[in-house]
């Protein structure tokens, strides 16, 4: 089969894997199942002794509070050209390269950027594209723009900033699908993403079935506990019903 | 009377109060009426020398914009553990004691927290058991979570932090119904807390009746100069009007 | 023609010019047909050599997200006063003079306020003034109060704070119409501010119609590439769309 | 034995312990031996599976370089009080309570104070009379001020700020020898602290011993990784002498 | 008698006053006997009721450690140019003016800038000609450069930042002897400047000799506790002593 | 010739290159008799277009002040495991491989590690072995350790964080000899390094040789203009002098 037409934006050896690796078929339905769930996965990696992988929605902030977004995690690095951004403004030589990831993305794939402070990594066509090509949506360290494109085409982006500050000129693509690190946590591609209003994990790849399987039993614990609460136990035997 | 039986998520000689000083009859419906009015108090506590007491809304964020909340706080002082909180989810024992508050508290206290940041203080069955036992809300310097169910469950926080990472192996709790400190703010049981979009407010105990008289004044001559603004008498006037 | 009544809140000679220059006729409205454009007009004055003068919402926050603003900035800059607040208080002498700007204005005006951070600059009743004068709304770097009463009345602020604590018997009015520095950009009086959920623009005021001219020529471009991202396009091919 | 005369700066039940309990004999001195060995007591507490516990020179700054300190903690907690600070200068009542424990230290104790950042927890007098009851020296998360009368007595301390700003009408003490948090360290009395030019680590009270032996250890073999360089083994060889 | 040559730096209708109101004879003097004393002023200006007027070494770090600096503020504010700094440096037009500082300055003054972070707001040419006009040194609030020229001359500076970066592309005179803000203080020209190795004090210009006398009578009630500390009386009476 | 053997302490595929670019002979001889000179070394990028490269003593701080080092670049990238750092220390697997670097280097190389902060990137062995190596120091954003080892053996340092916390366990090297981002400043192996008093200039590797002869001319300019200011010319024929 031959392969992908790329965009060029980004030297081909730089690409460290053309396609993310799938997680298991079902997986990301039955984590969605699970409602708001970063708690729950956070609580069940502490168990399982998955050191880190857990950012707070108020570091990573939602631009469409109430979505719930999992997939595998296409990752994207970039950094600073060391440029004046107005020389590169006339010279117009845009060094981005999320659109080479949309490019390459799978249906499902969360697009993950550990990307630069204070400017755009990711702009409104951009994510119309991602969402075109079937992305659930995207997690940047770093700023975005257009944010109210971005929710209208309905691609959800956890972000820790927001300027109207573009990229094309200050930042280049240093490499695709390597592992990048996002609020001082180390992620692979195919890591599965499980992100909603109150933060984001990132579940390693090779421990998705364990800890969905672990999460699913603490979610039927935490509903009878809710109905314990509801049905009015006395506080001290709320904490015994589920733990 | 029998003392309330309890979690024992803490030292009994940790807690300093089994209950919260209540504020007088009707003070609270009467701070209520006055509508969205920290700043109204803020100004009063300025004018009548009591100092600080006082943090702002992007400081302290509120959960569920729009809500006006009125209550005595109930106290609580969380610090980390110094565990390795791998080990301590292997071994399961939560020293968390914001349950215990939920048991000691009397309808319409706020739960004010001095948290612990980066690390979630009160989750969502937490929240729904405040609820239930007629809680107002909570205030909270540090993180929470599941901001969903809280907000489904209706029980408003303003905090400083929202983020998955459980506090059950990480914090304990070092004392409940002493003097906290939040924002910088000494916090003492029985305060009164008024919070609304705009921010916190902590009015000292004995000091409740002659804020909210005077607070009252300040609303009436406030109403005083919207009208005068929307009947269109000149600027230079409308700052003679009401102050 | 004889000048205008002033409030006196600040010395006359502190007033360095008593009306903000006019942007040519129709030009606001060209520009809020745009639409959300802070990152086109960003764009603009990058391939224009315009230097700075955008900054982001996740610095300067909106009140009222949803909300376009377009209009010529009124500029107030802000100090600390050095005394003591609860004297201040007491003493009841208020130095802001934020009133003297609404005052000044010309319908359509934005005013643009160089303030203090963690005090309020504006509140609920100046917010309420300054859209009976006809302003389009206001940025304020520096903290603003009341905001439930400032979105009521339909006044939209970018701010950096939102808290309680008056500015009353704290800032004083250091000059109106003068330069003042907001988030690292000079601002001039009579420069455009342009502000949408993405960020703030300010365009010099003697390049307000290249800027208008060159950003609409790009959003037709971007209209384009819009539909060719709609239409299916490969994606190496909608990054030549309309660059 | 009859108990000490107290200052009185702090309600006597706020006093947990009269007494720091003292490390085993000898031990302080054989903790000095090894040197600027805040490191390699960093890697053993690690390597015995010891959490946390060790902070930096960049956060808690060493006001005397080049010395090392060695002693049990002796805790102190500060707080905030609510009150207008220039009516409390007036008034003339002062809350601080370190020199209460001064009154009861023991020589050798190191005064560990969780203090009020941008505000003085420490001055000159305090140092010179801790110097004098053998005192090793003190850690402060806060400020501390007149640094150069602590040099010149000789009393080394790590703090996070330095700044004329009394404490005496800003701060109150909370108590004495209880539990505190140290640059989200949680510290108790009688653990040990050891401090260098690198930082500062806290020992637990029950695991000096066990801590000392270890790293004398790892001293000894760093000894021989250090001759080895100096002898000129090859890089790749460097690595595996004294690991 | 003729004006000054100017340097044109900066427009003439920017200076403010011409030269700074010289202090009392004989004041700095008696300031300078009192040692490193910004504790002391600190402690009188509370005690006297004046607010703020404080800031810690640890914001303001003096770079000639050991040195303590009395002498009348000459004040100057700089801010941003909104330039592209490359295209400045190219077209070499200098827009800074400490230079005309130093001009006017009279031998003793103070040279107190708000300036710019990150960005030098004086340089070693720059120190080298205060210190010839007789300078005592320089209060910085942002970016000096040239650190090592400026020890080597003797002029002492407290600064907020360390920078090569120049300003001269970058920033632009606003103001010289206006009120400047200098780490949240309101500082006038002719305002007493006292710097030790605590932090930095400003006494307001009507209060320069009240805080004198009051500071030199604690200076001796000091100096009595000091002896009393010395001579081994029990720390509860060292409390009474000099107080 | 054969390949040097290597530490295996990172992927042989991770090493972009076995040797850094050297500098044109003569060159850093000429830079360091310019002596402190990252003020007129930032000003000759500035003139001649290069955009940034700069960072500042009070981000990077020298562990040995009054040093001058000049070297080209020999990079490392560092980030963070995602693992129980307790666990790790019991497995004991170290990933860090500045020793790898150390290895590789040839005689005056800058060590320059992108690192993580809050841990240590480099102790004090690795200091001996890099000073034995024959570099001429580290420029380390992120923690350093053993800062007294480091200082004793003449290896100068400037770093961002100083902490006893190992990264032994807690960090793993990601590349050698890649493009790495240092304080936001993208540098490359072979860029010449240069560091003072003031902070660190980064000259990319095909600029070195004009951007010495500029600076030489500067030298000599300024060099006059210390001679005009001492022999006392008026402040406005400063000004005019060798700029």
């Amino acid at each position: 089969m031959s392969e992908k037409t790329l965009t060029g934006r980004i030297a081909r050896d730089k690409i460290r894997l053309m396609q993310v690796p799938r997680p298991p078929d079902g997986v990301v339905e039955r984590f969605k199942r699970l409602g708001d769930c970063t708690g729950v996965i956070s609580d069940t990696m502490d168990e399982l002794g998955i050191a880190g992988g857990v950012i707070g929605a108020s570091v990573l902030r939602p631009t469409m509070p109430g979505t719930v977004m999992v997939g595998p995690a296409l990752t994207l690095r970039n950094i600073l050209q060391r440029i004046d951004p107005l020389q590169g403004a006339r010279d117009h030589v845009n060094r981005m390269a999320e659109f080479e990831c949309h490019n390459l993305a799978t249906p499902g794939d969360v697009l993950v950027i550990q990307g630069v402070p204070g400017i755009s990594n990711m702009g409104g066509n951009s994510a119309q594209t991602g969402k075109r090509q079937g992305e659930a949506g995207a997690i940047v360290e770093g700023g975005v723009r257009d944010v109210s494109h971005q929710r209208a085409v309905g691609y959800p982006i956890w972000a820790s900033d927001i300027t109207p500050v573009t990229g094309k000129w200050r930042i280049e693509a240093a490499e695709i699908n390597g592992p990048i690190v996002i609020g001082g946590v180390q992620v692979h591609p195919g890591d599965l993403v499980v992100a909603d209003d109150t933060g984001v994990c990132f579940v390693p790849r090779d421990m998705i079935m364990e800890v969905l399987e672990h999460a699913e039993k603490k979610a039927r614990s935490e509903d009878m506990r809710v109905k314990a609460i509801d049905s009015g136990v006395p506080v001290p035997d709320v904490l015994k019903s589920g733990e």
